[in-house]
This record gives C-alpha cells, sequence and structure tokens, in this order.
C-alpha cells in the first residue's frame, strides 16, 4: 500500500511557504525541513505539532547549507562533512520530536542533494552514514546510485514518485528553482499508473520505470493541497494508498514499520 | 567533589578558537558549543570526539541565534522561542552524541543567554522547557534567578564558579566580549577559595558568597590550558576535585550522576 | 506636499512578502530592504529595477542583524558597531542604485532599530555616522531622540506618520512581529488628519501629535497595496500628496531635494 | 613594476585570521574580504582602516555566499545572481571606502569563485557584469578564461602569481582549505622567477608560463607576513616591485591607474 508523503514546515521567520495546516490532513508521512534550506527552530516545533495532531509520521528533511538557494544549488562537499552537515540537521528536528513524544519515522535528503545522491555514491554513502546513527527507513528512487547504495549498506529502501515533477528520458528528476502548477486529476493519473503499472511518462515521451511505495507532493506547487486531497480521495477509493489514523500520534501507539 | 569544566568546540569553519586538544585532558566535562554562537557541524563532531578519547563527559553550551556577536550581544526573546531555540541545538548536539555512543550529560546556557537566565524568570523558565526535553542537569550560579527556577522545577543544580572573570558587587557575573589573560596561581587561589571558604572577592573588594560544584574555564581565555591544568594538579593533590578517568568514554560506562 | 513610503523588497530567497508590484505604482518613495531583515542581493537588484520602472525613489531600510527575527527583535550593540552595520548594508544597495544609474535618497531604519532610535540618543547617533557617509534625509517620528540628534547633527528630517500602527498614549509607536489588517478608508481617515491636523488617536484615546512629511504603509500589512492606492487616490484629490511621474527615474532627471 | 597583494581582513567576529597587521607595510594593494566567506562590518572598517594608515590601496575580495566553507566549495550558480552577489559584496565595501575618503583599487574574486572564472566563461562573464558598476581593474591569472573574457569585455587585467600556492601541470592553480607552510626564500626565488623569466614549476615538475604584474600571498598561510616581508625586501632591493608610499592614502592623492 502507498504512503503519500509531503515536503511539510518550509516557512521561514516571518515568511510562509506552503499551505500545511491543508495538506497535513491528507497525507500519510511529512518531511519536515530542519532549518537548513527552510524553517527555523519555531517552525520546525510548530510543524511537528501540527503532524501530532493529524496522526502524521516525521521524517527529516535535511538539506545541503543553502537557506538562500532553498538547497536548490547544487556544491561540492565531501562525504564527511557532508554526513556532519545531516547529523546535525536530524538530530535538531529529533529534539522536537523528543519534545512531543513522537518518533523519526524516515529521512529524505531534500533538493540538489536528493538528485547529487541519485547519481554519486560518495553521496549516498553520506546520507548512509548519518542514517546509521538513526536508524530509519531512506526515500529515494529506483534505478540510481541512491537505491544501489542505501540497499547494500542496509538501509530500508522507500521507493518514491513525484506526481508533480518532470522525469528526464533516464529516468532522473527534473529539480526546478520554483515549481509549476499541476492539475490534480493528472496528478491522480499519473500516481495511479505508476502504482498500477510502475511506469510514467518523461519530458521526451518515453516510458520510465518507476515505482511507488510513496507519492511526493511538493508543498510549494501552486495547490499542492488540492492535489493532495485528491489523490488521498481517489486511490484510497482505489484501495492504493493506506487509510490514515484519524487520531493524534504518540510514540507508544505508532504504527510498526 | 568539584569538576572542572570548560567551553569546548568554539571554533567555526576555517577560524580556529581555544586550544581544545590541551585544555581537554585537564577537565571533566565539557560544554561545547553547538552551531549558534560558535562550531559548525564539522567542529561538533570533532570536539565530541575529542571528548570520547579523553573521557570528558559532554554537555550542550547553546547559545542565543548571534554567531557574529558570539551570542555575547543581549537580545528580545520570548520564552517559547527560545524554548524552542535551545531543543534545536541540543538536539543537534545529541545527534552527534548518539553518532558516537555517548551521553548528554548537562545543560549550560552560553554567554549573554547565561546572564539573562541569573536575572530573569521567563529565560530561566525557557531553559527548564528546554531541558524538561532531555532530562539533564543545569549549570548555573548561586544566588541567581536561575538558581531558584530550576529548583522549583525540580531540575538538578550544578553550581558553577569562575575562576577567569570578575564578579560585581551584587554577585552578578561580568560578561565581556572578549576575555583577559589570568595568572594561573592566582586562578587556583580563587578556586581553592571558592570550594573551601564559598567565597570570592568581587571587583569592588567585597566577599560574595558563590559554591563551586564545578569550576569553569573559558577556552578562548588567553592561555586556558594552562589555567585548566594548574586547577586540576594543584586541587586534585589537595583532593577538592574529582580524580579524571583516563580511557574513553562509552554510554555503557559513564559515571553515574 | 505629502510624499507616501512603503517598505518595500521584502522577500528572501524563495520566499515571498508584500505585493510590491501592486504597490509600487501608489508610492513616492521607496524603503528598501538590504539584506540583514530581509531581501537578498536577487530581490535588492529586483527592487530597485521595479522602483526604476514606476520612477520611486529609492532609500536604505537597513536593519540589525536579525533576518530570523525579521529586525523585529531589539538587541544591544554599541554605537560604532552599529554604525558599521548600516554603511554595510547601505553600500551594498547603493551599489545596485549604482548599476541601475539612480541614486539614493534617503536612509530609514527598519523596525526594533527604529523604536531603539526614537527612544535612545547613542542609536541615533549611530544612524547619523552612517549616514554622513552618504549625505541623505533620514525618516523619523516627531517629538523623539532621533528627531532631536538628527537635527543636532545637522541632517534633512523627513518626519514621518504611521497609518497601519498603532501608537501608544506616549506618542511611540508599536512594532509588533506581525502587522494586523487596517482598513483602507480608515488609513485614509488617519492620513488626512494627519497632514490636515497634525494629529492621531493613540490605543488609549488619547490625541497624539504627529507630523506627515511622509506617510508610510507597510508591505506585510495585509492589503497593502489597497491602502496605498486609497491614500494616493483621495490625498491627491484633495491636493494633499505630491503627484507621481509617470515614467522611469534616471539620475539625470531626479527631483532635486 | 609588480605589486604585492595580499587577502586582508578575514577575521569573523570573534575569530581572528592573517596577521594583517604585520603584513600590511608590507605590500602595496589589499584584496579584502566583504562579509560572504570572512570578514563582517566590524572587520571591514578596522581592515580599510588599517589599509588606509598604511597607504595600502583597496580592492574587494568577494565570495561565493559560504563563510562556513570560506568560499573554498564550488556550487553551482547562474550569471546573473552571481553578479547580483558581487555587486552586493563590493558596495558594501564601497560604503567604508566612501566613509574613509578612499577609492576602490581592483576587484579580485576569492577562493573557488577565482578558479571557477579562470575555467569558466559564464563565470567570467558575471564577474564583467559587477565591474561594469565599478569600473576597476581584475585581477587574475593569464592563459584562463577569466583573462580572455575581461580583455575580451574592455576591463584593465593584472595579472597575477602565487608564491604560496601550487600550480598543477596545465597551469591551473590548486586551491585548498588550508593553506601550507611556505619558506620566504623560496618564495622570494619564485616570485623573482615569475617576474623575470615569466614561468613558474609546477606540481609535475613542467615549466608553467606565467606573468606577475602582481604577486599574491594568502593572509591565512603560516608566516604569511614573513613571506610578504621577504618579498617585499629582495625584489625591492632589485628593482622588481615598485616602492610603497610612507604615508597614508586619501581619495585626493591616490596614484593615478
Amino acid at each position: 500500500m502507498t504512503l503519500l508523503n509531503c515536503d511539510m514546515g518550509e516557512s521561514y521567520g516571518i515568511w510562509r511557504l506552503g499551505d500545511d495546516r491543508r495538506i497535513m490532513p491528507a497525507i500519510h508521512i511529512a518531511n519536515v525541513a530542519c532549518g537548513f534550506h527552510a524553517s527555523d527552530f519555531n517552525h520546525m516545533r510548530a510543524t511537528v505539532r501540527l503532524a501530532k495532531a493529524n496522526g502524521v509520521e516525521v521524517g527529516a528533511h535535511p538539506s545541503l547549507p543553502d537557506r538562500q538557494g532553498f538547497g536548490r544549488r547544487e556544491m561540492r562537499i565531501s562525504r564527511e562533512e557532508l554526513a556532519n552537515c545531516l547529523i546535525y540537521q536530524i538530530g535538531a528536528l529529533k529534539g522536537f520530536l523528543d519534545a512531543e513524544g513522537m518518533r523519526l519515522y524516515h529521512i529524505k535528503p531534500h533538493g540538489s542533494l536528493y538528485g547529487m545522491a541519485a547519481r554519486d555514491p560518495e553521496i549516498a554513502h553520506a546520507i548512509c552514514d548519518a542514517a546509521d546513527v538513526f536508524k530509519v527507513a531512506l526515500l529515494g528512487m529506483i534505478n540510481t546510485e541512491h537505491e544501489r547504495v542505501y540497499a547494500a549498506r542496509g538501509h530500508r529502501f522507500i521507493a518514491e514518485y513525484y506526481v508533480d515533477l518532470d522525469y528526464a528520458d533516464d529516468g532522473s528528476l527534473i529539480i526546478t528553482q520554483e515549481h509549476d502548477p499541476v492539475d490534480p486529476q493528472e496528478a491522480v493519473n499519473r500516481g495511479r499508473r505508476a502504482i498500477r503499472e510502475g511506469l510514467t511518462r518523461s519530458i521526451g515521451g518515453k516510458d520510465i520505470a518507476v515505482r511507488a511505495d510513496t507519492i511526493c507532493v511538493h508543498s510549494d506547487t501552486p495547490g499542492a493541497h488540492l492535489i493532495a486531497e485528491a489523490l488521498h480521495r481517489a486511490l484510497l477509493a482505489e484501495g492504493l494508498v493506506e487509510p490514515r489514523r484519524a487520531g493524534a500520534l504518540a510514540t507508544s501507539s505508532t504504527r510498526s514499520t
């Protein structure tokens, strides 16, 4: 059964981004920004509380150190330095989860870091080095270097499909600085095909192999909550996604992985 | 028995501060910077490893968000925001402790935040709000608002005496942007008197009541390692400080508090 | 004749704030953020270009170093350090004005710094120290320490009235982290009274003396462009504000001060 | 006649880097950090004043936005964004030069940006876009993309030789995170050969063509002031470098370019 995930908590200081209050009730797992591409200690606390109130599991969404570029600017960074960068961010998020009596569910690298990990084993190894500390699942795409490295290192891999980003002909994701609007019905169609057939159409018109253990919607995609709601409604009716729990989460009552 | 503590890991990026390699072997507990007034993810990892190699317990040394002012610039911040600010930093440090199989031993607010907590119960409460998450002891000075609030909230309080800072006649600490040199022998004399008599001389020549469960040396005080070594040698010989353990720390073998 | 001013260019990275494109055509002078409380090098360039295209004069809107708190967090800072902090920001903005062939029209301290300057002569002097370098007018409120200091130092003073903030009974401005909505017609009534009678009503119901050489609308006040347009339309019809120039500004054609 | 240049003002907050007080008297032109890889508003003011007191011309030493990595971390950035990033920094420095009545003498990109500009015409064009605003000379290395682009855009080019960094066999500079010590006499020999013969030895043992309109010493190279003094003494005696002026600089008395 597929889980819906969304990048949450991407406001910063006075600035708001994403309609977290309306998206949260439609997803299963939230990738929560850790202060390096977005968010700060106040928004992290609020986002963790919002997830808890909606029965949503929380994963870390750490980034390259690049707030002004929203983590969408590639940079050269060593494996050791990147592992440290990630441990810092995930540890910080875990502080807020501890404060709210919640567990860390997964780790999903943000933005350019995600794309770099898909191509470069050194980057994927750095992510595993950090994940070794926290012992949780990693989100990623199939047929990539990060899938290969995560599996070789023994990490649980949750395969992810994107309904609001384009795929290149080689199966790689096209990460842009800002996201274009997506029609909710088209998102549902794309999601259904990804789950049922394991395929999606590239920008060049090719069928690309994908796997959708989880489907991602970005909170800064215009109308993100409508996309998430449409996916949830349609795919739940077809028995393709897990039912969401109504109530609030607590460490003692969390779903076993 | 008194413990020696020192602010450690206050380098940042290319910039070095403090002679941590020479100070670490002379202290019992290290207050490790968490990236807001000093340090970054690389220096935090290295500092935690250095503490481990020297059998030194690690506490968090979180700060107001003020790297350029080294956390020595007072600012207005609400209790809720400050608690979040501290949870973020302590959680991040805990990530590195988890990575090295170490425990968090204590929390000591840094710089202006320490002074603000000594005067202002709201600030002291914010520190308790963060400490509630991590359930460790708090360092502070006696006859202050933070002692009163920490005790009222049920937190373990470790009373601290400073050998390298001046005390005002009202018993408050004089926190300067940069620290003046201190003669090691004078530091020993001040430390001994604080432990044996519970007194220190203020800048106005008054005797001030202090308690020295732990004695602090700042790593950015010139010649800090000589001060720490002199304190350790002299006060150990007099049976006033705890012997240091030779070996490395691990979670399983840590001293019970 | 009164000028309308607005804080412009307060987006940061991916985050948007304020409806600059709709406000700019309704104002005479723009207070442009310099990267310390808001904006960055990209938004500063874009904002300067937008002002130029709308024939709007540009002033610097420098802040305390506090992006996460949007410059609305008071902090302790020395006169010398603050002057340096301001010169850096104003110089950076001037780089973009030089790039677009525009002049710097004025300086208006942002947020908490504005309020601190109104109360504390040392802060007001630091602002003058920076203004000495750039030799432009300073915006402020009458019956304050900053008015007194600016005048004593020989700086041109442009008295400012706020239609979207409350005044305390002592005439000081109440600066909040986020701004409440304001009815455009009420803003017009407040603005008219400030210009014609030199008075405004405090939150305690007292009449406070004000002077409105310029009227300020904040871009992050909800519906700011409607307020600016209403003020412009109504007060222009009554001959109370200057007509705006239709075309674009250039250094050679700017209005003499 | 060759000028000696050095990267100056690379301290940050409480952290010190480089022995600027001892290096400044031995150089002709200072590349002053602008706050993005190093320095802050206080250190920039102090560095500009120190240069003035020593009769040293000041150039801007802007960087990629990367303080924690000291600008030595390559990142992907568009031409337009980079130009904005540079204008911001150079404008900020110019504020301090205006405050001290000094002129901007040149621009020299820092760290990874320098190396990127040497290889990538888009980066070199962005630097020219910024230099167009300030109309000053650009430092760089011969036989590079930046030399080619700067010349094609009509900018004055000052060819630079490094006595404290290694050259690869292809003539490119090897930029490391931290600099190794260099023997002053070897630096003199390398400098003399670069000036007289236009050659230097690569790490692979090849003779590489260089030109030394100016010779660079990095302030964070250990013993940098001894290297600068040795170069100044030896090469002045041989008539290879310009005599330094004893007195302080002012705009009215600066050397014409």
